[in-house]
């Protein structure tokens, strides 16, 4: 519908790229069809009425203004899926919307599906069928790779990238605005779907983030999933502009898509690489699968080796029985450990590269061999390999090409680089332990348990209500007058910390509201009066506590993401967290044990081993921390953040020193 | 040398590659050359001695133990150039460097220059001339970008994917273990060759950085330089089994390369996109060339500018004036600022990338849109901006690859994805910065000036020494007894910093040797007490120092670098340096004003617009400290080491309140 026989024209383009559909397609257009001409040899109808119960799919080019009509007309001809092309809905403003709305009514109403508005289309080239605009779709090959893409721009940008790859696509989805179908109904179908293999999902903002991340758990438990995330860097109101979707957080995102299973990247090349190896291997779950590397070049496999540390993938030692192997098989000058090089490859390179792959630390066998037709033949060198090696050449485009296929189809993931065969085996490993990840994470409850805690707790209700989860607060009291914070001081003994309590005075140490290393009445005295002076205080009230041994601090955190609910943080506390760049540690709530002990372990090495003298941090008892924080998260829906800061890891245990809960008056 | 007719022999791979070459070729055989056979239709000759006076290369693949003898014979015959392919020399050990060294001496004796050991050769397709044993080089076409790979491996490597690119090779050598022609000598040879517009590097290790960065410059003057370091991580001692060469410090090797005027990159597929773009198109120097991006699909375009943004890339807003033009050219509903939207490109596309280009902020149009053949020609819309444009495209390969071809003669770089452009923008707007930079930089004097400072420093002398160059440390007193100790509280005031003095003392905290806030006699004879009982001091003495004010800490310091010589490092200072994943700001001596405050501004915003209360960062003061500390490190040859530790920026200025300055006796 919207058929045009202008070149140039969407319509037009829409016609020429539906035309290859090997069943019937017909062009709506009532001036054509009142001549009786054709649109690009397809035959024209006037309106969609004429083809009442033998439509599967109406594709609209009509510009927007038309689109609700347009429906109505499908439906009334019993159309049960549509596409719509035309921008000027939601992304354009508060018009935009309403007219959305009234599209998505009108096709609620007949029990129609909408992909689109605001999208080039969608492409299934196993059945020839090419729902998009952009006509040079109909080049694209048949594959095993999805597309979920929330652009129908990076859907055509991503289609032809894995296309130059070498990887063919089964399905290939712009959802534009995604007003009916969106994220969730796609990756429930490719989940079921036997011709895809992997899922390429591209993420700029997401509405209902739990929804999202079950949907793309229920896929990954059954294939890899690989998503990239835009919007990193604020790039204005642009992204706004485009899909009407906010970019949202972009680390929350991430750390979502993750926890969800999706191997997540950084760039669209890594995605290509990532998926022409996930669509091929998949190793079995596996919190760190170890890889080795051989290589027939000393200088790429240095590459190799260098971009596979800094991705983190576990390189270990060969087992001393592989060694021996190879030092029977390899020239003495070679380096035999892991990376194995084996200098120019001669015969015996099959035999070293199957020793290395049977070695039981290893999963999986990087390759790197320059083209070098006589002396080495990587289809008859790997193929017995296949599933646990990958390869990567260099040599003439052609001669890399042939071997891309033939290794294909031996299920050996072949590259053009030593950095593009780093980010296959990267992912591959990523997904083993998203995979073994996945298996620990419990199923998700709805947020929120209906519990209202009701208002904003200060400072020590805030750790009584932590301390009620097993955690370590200081010893301390409240007091109400000066008496009652002296009988503290005398009871606790020194030296203590003597705080302003007021749940309103969210920054007490920027008004004179802490004082450390009180040991005797004088000096309490001289503290109180300083707190004293704090204008507007809601009550006269005091906090003393047990000043805490030396250590590091850590910053334990909670918030309510807009898009995908409550999300612990856990980051590097102390004055320079906000210069430090040490991104901060993300999970969706709940936490399960292992996930919250992997978040400490993920702190930079230097902390976690005991920093400048602080005792080395126990990841068992900051996972009780950040276990308690999703668990008040979970259970009271109206907080909307809590901040345990600092933190502090002592010689006693770790302990939380000052805590915040904020909560909100739900409406 | 070492030419055989057994396929599978790298002399037999050897011959295959020479016998491309349109002059006279001969392989060298005794056995082939008695019985007057050929070797692949090369003649043969028994001994290089038949061919006296007639030889520009002598290309060897004769095994390690043979390269001396074969180079005498090659000098006798008056042949000035070898390549020599064997490894086993200094790559493997004290008999291989033995090795080395004695060819290396026969090929002096004689007046030959040597390429390799170690190497697999070199290329130049325009010539036809192909000295490398992988045969399938011939392949190669010629082009403009030149290849300098330490590895021969590396750069068969890169040749290919240059090639894979459309991007051909003016020359491309493997350095192996640079026995004799190594960077210097190549490069210098392509700063004047004219059929070389870039230079793409691959460095592993260096030996002397100064000469390295010397013959960078000289390139980097005339034509872009573009260079990838390996070896960020610890993969063992394979780099070293390598080349030899050990990979020497990640950090100062890339500072040093880019104050050189290379544009420094951290992958294979990143070198090949910058390579791609500044072998076409390279700017005017500019501190901060401003780059719009122009697309015609708002989800690519959201990925580029998401991509500039972290590259660092400004794209500063248009003026007024191009607004509006562009207000009259776009449907209303499209973004027009920058990035610019254009929408589906239409009729109006050649004059809005002609407005934005011509937009006075910008230097340079980055262009994405996809492939839709009748609705959008990038030939002839971006044909009139070249030199100011750079063009990305997603569509069938064979459609890209020829508009590609079309571009390039147009002078307009054309990628296949939207951050493969980024990274050509990037490293066009980075080279333009280092050409800037490159301008402000004084030519290196030799490493120091003799002069011998002759020991250690305690604290106290080596703020004097710092004081001198006109940096501000505190107001403060020696004391050799608990008298002039006392005496010195008394003129100065409190507070007071109270530190042991002893040159022989690095961790004065560690030991009790530092005690702040002594206001008091009291108070000082407490902290006396404790510095009285630190151990093995060399003597009795005391520093005293007025108290700072409050502020941040910054840590500037000077090293000696194995390969570079002196250089000059700013970091974070405070407890969380080590765990912060701020790298430290690099720059070898010595530093010129400009490079000073460059590197100051390279600090976290956070920390230079005054963190947690700090005062603001003054670049100017803190750059007279790292001149300071330039200007040490090439005054005093015998100084290892500059570390003061921490600078605290206060309201009172910039001040050093330690100085650690470290010498070594020289032999």
């Amino acid at each position: 519908m919207g058929a045009s026989g202008n070149a140039g024209k969407a319509g037009y383009a829409m016609v020429s790229s539906l035309a290859n559909f090997p069943g019937p397609v017909y062009a709506i257009n009532p001036r054509a069809a009142a001549v009786g001409e054709s649109i690009l040899n397809l035959e024209t109808k006037a309106s969609v009425a004429e083809l009442k119960g033998q439509v599967d799919l109406a594709v609209l080019t009509v510009p927007a203004q038309m689109v609700p009509e347009a429906l109505e007309q499908c439906g009334e001809a019993g159309v049960t899926a549509a596409v719509i092309c035309a921008g000027g809905f939601s992304e354009s403003g508060d018009e935009g919307s309403a007219l959305q709305q009234q599209a998505v009514h009108v096709a609620t109403t007949h029990g129609i599906r909408l992909l689109g508005p605001n999208t080039s289309g969608f492409m299934n080239p196993r059945l020839g069928l090419f729902a998009n605009f952009m006509p040079s779709v109909t080049t694209l090959s048949p594959g095993p790779v999805a597309v979920v893409a929330q652009s129908g721009g990076v859907n055509l940008a991503l289609a032809f990238m894995l296309d130059h790859a070498g990887i063919g696509t089964s399905l290939s989805v712009g959802l534009g605005n995604g007003a009916d179908v969106g994220f969730v109904e796609v990756l429930d179908h490719l989940a079921n779907d036997p011709e895809t293999t992997a899922v390429a999902l591209h993420v700029e903002g997401v509405a209902d983030g739990a929804a999202l991340m079950d949907a793309v758990l229920r896929v990954s438990t059954r294939k890899p999933v690989i998503a990239i995330k835009v919007g990193k860097n604020d790039v204005g109101d642009f992204a706004k502009s485009h899909t009407g979707a906010l970019t949202g957080s972009y680390e929350v995102t991430r750390a979502a898509l993750s926890q969800a299973g999706a191997v997540v990247v950084d760039s669209l090349a890594e995605l290509v690489d990532a998926v022409t190896a996930l669509s091929t291997i998949r190793l079995q779950p596996h919190p760190g699968p170890g890889a080795a590397v051989i290589t027939g070049q000393a200088g790429p496999g240095l590459i190799l080796a260098d971009a596979l540390a800094e991705a983190g993938v576990p390189m270990p030692a060969l087992h001393s029985e592989t060694t021996a192997q190879l030092q029977q098989l390899l020239p003495a000058l070679t380096y035999q450990r892991n990376p194995v090089d084996t200098g120019r490859p001669g015969g015996s390179f099959p035999a070293v590269a199957r020793a290395v792959s049977e070695d039981p630390s290893i999963a999986l066998t990087a390759v790197y061999a320059l083209d070098e037709p006589g002396a080495f033949d990587p289809v008859a060198a790997l193929g017995p390999l296949s599933g646990h090696v990958m390869f990567a050449s260099g040599g003439p485009k052609n001669v890399l090409i042939q071997q891309r296929e033939r290794l294909r189809e031996l299920r050996i993931p072949m590259f053009h680089s030593p950095d593009a065969l780093a980010h296959g085996v990267a992912a591959v490993v990523k997904d083993a332990q998203l995979q073994f990840a996945a298996s620990q994470w419990p199923v998700r409850p709805a947020f929120g348990r209906g519990a209202i805690l009701g208002s904003t707790l200060d400072e020590s209700e805030g750790k009584r209500l932590i301390a009620e989860a097993g955690v370590q607060i200081p010893a301390g009291r409240t007091a109400a007058n000066r008496q009652e914070a002296h009988a503290a001081l005398e009871d606790l003994g020194g030296p203590l910390v003597v705080k302003v309590l007021d749940a309103a005075i969210l920054h007490k140490a920027d008004v004179g509201g802490v004082h450390t290393n009180i040991r005797t009445p004088d000096q309490l005295d001289v503290a109180l009066d300083v707190i004293d002076r704090i204008p507007n205080r809601s009550s006269g009230r005091y906090l003393l506590e047990r000043q805490a041994g030396y250590g590091v601090e850590l910053i334990v955190g909670g918030v309510r993401d807009a898009a995908f609910g409550p999300v612990v943080a856990l980051s590097l506390g102390g004055t320079d967290v906000e210069i430090s760049n040490v991104s901060p540690q993300l999970r969706v709530a709940p936490l399960s044990r292992p996930a919250a002990i992997d978040m400490v372990l993920g702190l930079p090495p230097a902390l976690l081993a005991g920093h400048r003298g602080s005792p080395p941090i126990d990841p068992e008892a900051v996972a009780d921390i950040l276990l308690a924080v999703s668990e008040l998260l979970m259970t009271y829906s109206d907080i909307t953040e809590v901040d345990l800061n600092p933190v502090r890891i002592t010689a006693e245990g770790s302990i939380v020193l000052d805590a915040l809960i904020i909560c909100e008056l739900q409406h």
